[in-house]
């Protein structure tokens, strides 16, 4: 109803953006704010707006990289308006705005959103950057071939992202959840990585200096830590350990990235949402 | 994940049950959990489940209808399995599942998931009873020809309806919401009715001995009684008007019922899913 | 942190939109997010934030009124700084933008933040127009002198308003809480009017046509409508009363209003938030 | 663990004000807080504390009594400290409170708990007078002789009043769900009173000047008003259906009261404990 | 009130499976919905429910076991329809049915409800391996010898335990709440065991080859982990150190075990019961 | 409005109690319940009372001291009462009290409120013992000079006591929040002390045999251990290392201490209150 103050998050604010505003160089961030295919508790859709809102509790400074917003180029591109139920035209929303951003230089970084959203950005990086690695954090394999028939579904992400990347490409971090043919690809491919800093790095030394699209799904966090996630799932990483993947992952080249399955409605106490936009605050620093 | 104990509520045992057990005269109940297209707060997917467990704290009897449970055949079919996403293949199950029931001389009694189910239980009645008449208990017009483009939005369900009855076939009560355009139409066609019973068997007697479906989005009633439910807005009924509303239908030809939109995680307190359950349970009585 | 995104709730955005923005004849919608003095359970300070969002579930017409936002000039201003603790620089800061706003010939519509903010607004509206009358919708008195020695407390806010006008010209409605004196100055006065309407009516053509400045103190709704709120009070008006009071004040002179004491995060349900959105909407169309 | 603040809430305060804090015509509160047979949504022991703790959010006037606790003699004699499970024992102490108070000339006020403690205070109230009347409003009947095997279950408590009482002596108001079975005794004994201010002085002036015992199954609200209740029961009355209830009451002979089934945990809000809260506060200056 | 889809659920069809489901070697589910003694929160009789559902959200397939649901034979028997209040029924009616399991050959995994319904397997458990040793993982000792009078508290399931077992057959991990007795008991005993797998798998080495009865008391996780617990305590283990002790359980004699003292309504998002679902699976896999 | 029952809660307790009530060597326990500068999500005036409620299911004994409530002379003073909004007022009311239970040779011990109080109590300490040093445990810095004009912001809590204490003097764990100053100030002190019970006995061996006052500022835990406070920050410590940081300080001259920043309402689940009970349990029998 109250559009004006709204603007910044709607499809007005992001049409007059988009000319002017990407910036090369400037960590271009946009909410994906799309739930359709989520199978097990729904809100993710929710997700930009409560991280929005609960990183006015956060401090622009980052103590361990010791690096401030105010040292890099940030620009809040807003919401995709997104079609309700189907998933085909989301993604293909998704890849369209990453594409401009990446047109103008821009560093993207996507707020989902469920998991599903991801393929889209990932296509329109692997076009600019066909070496592409895909760094996933994630409890989930999310390499179905399809769930339910629908082949875009949020357990399917990666497996989509693998129609485009060979299997090389995609390291997979902190799956504790699957099927048994599942794990039997992961264990087989050797891209199931332990989330540990020096596991991480071997496997990024190993292939080169190539550009690097991390992909975060917080219910890699334990629940504890991240209960408003529409998957959770016991036995996840904590902050310490997602700093220190971090780590390994600064100073390489970081092309864009995305944070997906905020569902914050689903923990009152907002500290998921608190915990995603500390983890996005990490990765504006790293990226931009 | 534990399938045993909920054969009940899934494919199987609703696989083993269609044949057997629609009886003639049966009040069977199943779940459209689907919330896909939901535009403001999902979480009508949880509807069915919430419901039943909610009805463990009623009584069998209603003092009203001066009438139990027991004096009916109530079969409960569990829930559809639907997919998720894309919501077309969603209203064609339940046109089917309610053509089965149909087909069994049974009375199909459906719990959403969201209002955009109720299409395809419409279209299958329909086809047996061209003389249907639909009456809506919502507080939206959901008059829509299409929302984003989705023509099987819940925005969209009654001008689903009207793609199949003729307008004055569609009784539409409670409605308090909607743009400029669907209360045009709702003044000129004269059936937007006044919640009130008299206004509705005034209606219903000009109408003639035809048989009905009755269609209940809880979001007619009042957000104080009904928090848990995806669109809420201020100014609904409570339950005196609508126990008044359904002693208007009783004795009439009730042919088939839903009762949708209810979300039970956006109300921890419970009471709206007591409510929905008390309003299944009187139209299990009124139908039986 | 992520300030882009969220400049049009913030200073930056103010300062932009002051000079252009005000346009005559516009209501003018601004944030008091302030909730020092509160007593018995903060949170206001969090409701104009929550209520833009709920407003997104609403549609911008009304039924009521046969009247959309797209038929008047709104335009929101975003939300004032305030500090944090001391009431006083909070009510001076209300009252410099409320005077901004009507120097530029707009019509002033704040968001509260607690009821301590209205003294600050009905200060700048008394100043144009010295024969103003306030019309207050409130469970509560508000009355004290002071409270624990603040002046400034919410708990004064209508004895502030009494400082600048005359006794007759506050008109108090829906009050069901206050000291025993609080209840025999409003007896003798004769200014504790009751909720209806036609009083209402009365009240209001037995002043003349003088200008209008309405203050809405959500815990005039029960608390079963509204539990959202810092000091609920059971035996409040329903929403049919709200509009009705509210159909009285249409056609005369309103010349300001604001909308306080949302505290969302009490009412997980949300039902508040939209419930105070739907109110602001009617004001708006009503003022506009 | 921290005992010394909390001794006003437990026994040992309890035990060195019984002997001395009981005066004659004072009215004597006490916390029952036991929950063992709820059947339903446990939760009423913590009952007592939430009620108190939600009492300073209101006024201690009563506009509607003009009147106010500093008129009457409030004595807050804390918890009675009960066993966990079998409830026998619990009734047996509730009647040995009620009896000591009695003793003193005190007024019982006792603050509950599962309903299934009113039969101990009603055994003790009626050994003082055995002509007494009560008055119960509630949306259960409350009438089975055992519920799954236990006499004492809160589902029994007005049959074990009435194993002490004849039928004549037990208005019931605001039942609306019970068994086929407590609904015909309801019907036959004439004793179902409608809720409604005249029908309860009708049933009450028959009756003769008699002492009065009113016990306040808080489900009796409609659960709009109420979420915060083991067995909400929608279609249940408001606030000034109670106060003129209240009202039918004041005036007669009061001897004792009970205000059960608040579970507070249910309910987030708080309004439920408010609403409880001013429940109380009504009572007590309509029996002081 | 609908009982038809709840069959599963309750008494019917637990009769009907009783004769015929029980199968050799099938792992055996049943629940024990009582909270009858809970001294702090009550809530754990809506345990069972809300695990089968929350169980839904997981994978058949466990990683760390290499096995998958499918690989044992799993039986559903529904949850025991308990007596409210006193628990010595609660506490016979639980070995009566873990007899029958056991008579049938079945392997007996119990849902709390409270630990007061442990004692109750144990005893039929030991009947059949009377050189029977236990298991625990728990916060708290349970070792008093009664609670309030009450022998079958949750506070003395332990004790009671103890009182058919000898000292050394019980081994209690994690504990880290008690009285001085009951610590000064763990200590001498030497029973009291470091909750580390090596601790463990020494403790059941220097045992020998007896059958083992695992009891977990889901405090035993910190309250991170587990908030929706009766009596949380800080300091307790995570997912990994569970996953460690349960290695050292698996390959030796595990005869039955109970997982208890979910409440789950305590956490509204859910995380509680999806660890607690996650505890059953792999406790399914290490049994069948 | 009942105020009886909470005497020992209020001013009338607290008055009649100082005089006679501390005794020298008495763990004097008190609650300042003030908010009026929180910045993010106010409720820290609600944290005495409910950190009181949940001690409730805490034992008194303490495994790890070996050591029980019994051990040591505990009294509860109950709370200051405070005005609401400005904070000097506060300030001082909490030095008046620390310092009349230092004149009786008592050890204060309080509970916030937020940590704009802590100023106060160490004022009074230091004024006794003018080489105090303080240990703080928090998640922020708390050194700027002001925060939105206001010194005594909670955000400037540590900067007030380094206004009276030299630098040397106030050692830091635990911070992971802040400035890009105060970090700069944090690491060139050298008094921002990683929080590991072997740097914290360093620090304060250096510093020889001196006064010790203990500020928690619950915050310092992670959030999924502390959901229920104001700021959450992710990386916070576990129980395990505060109770190693709280063996560094058992044995040395522990002369006062405080808990602050518990908003409960924020955490449904209660266990952050039941987490800051154990605290205040540790700290009790620390000090006692």
């Amino acid at each position: 109803m109250i559009r004006a103050a709204l603007d910044t998050l709607g499809p007005a604010y992001l049409e007059s953006r988009r000319a002017s505003a990407v910036e090369p160089g400037a960590v271009c961030l946009f909410g994906a704010p799309y739930d359709g295919t989520t199978s097990f508790r729904p809100g993710a859709r929710l997700g930009p707006t409560a991280l929005r809102l609960a990183s006015v509790g956060l401090e622009d400074y980052s103590p361990r990289q010791d690096r401030a917003l105010e040292d890099v180029t940030l620009l809040d591109l807003g919401d995709l308006e997104l079609s309700f139920g189907v998933p085909a035209p989301v993604v293909a929303a998704v890849k369209a705005l990453t594409a401009e951003i990446l047109a103008g230089s821009g560093l993207p970084l996507m707020l989902g959103g469920e998991h599903s959203v991801t393929p889209g950005a990932v296509a329109a990086v692997a076009d600019l950057h066909p070496d592409l690695v895909v760094v996933q954090l994630d409890a989930h394999a999310d390499l179905r071939p399809d769930y339910l028939g629908e082949r875009n579904s949020h357990a399917c992400a990666m497996r989509r992202c693998l129609d485009i990347l060979p299997r090389e490409a995609v390291l997979q971090l902190g799956i504790r959840s699957g099927t048994r043919e599942e794990f039997a690809e992961l264990r087989q491919s050797g891209r199931g990585i332990y989330p540990r800093e020096a596991d991480l790095r071997a496997a990024l030394d190993a292939l080169g200096d190539r550009p690097i699209y991390l992909t975060v799904d917080l219910d890699v966090f334990d629940p504890a830590f991240m209960p408003g996630t529409g998957t959770p799932e016991p036995g996840g990483i904590d902050w310490p350990t997602f700093a220190r993947l971090l780590d390994a992952l600064r100073g390489r080249r970081l092309v864009g990235a995305d944070v997906v399955e905020l569902a914050p409605q689903l923990d009152a106490s907002g500290i998921s949402a608190v915990l995603a936009a500390k983890v996005v605050r990490e990765i504006i620093l790293a990226l931009g």
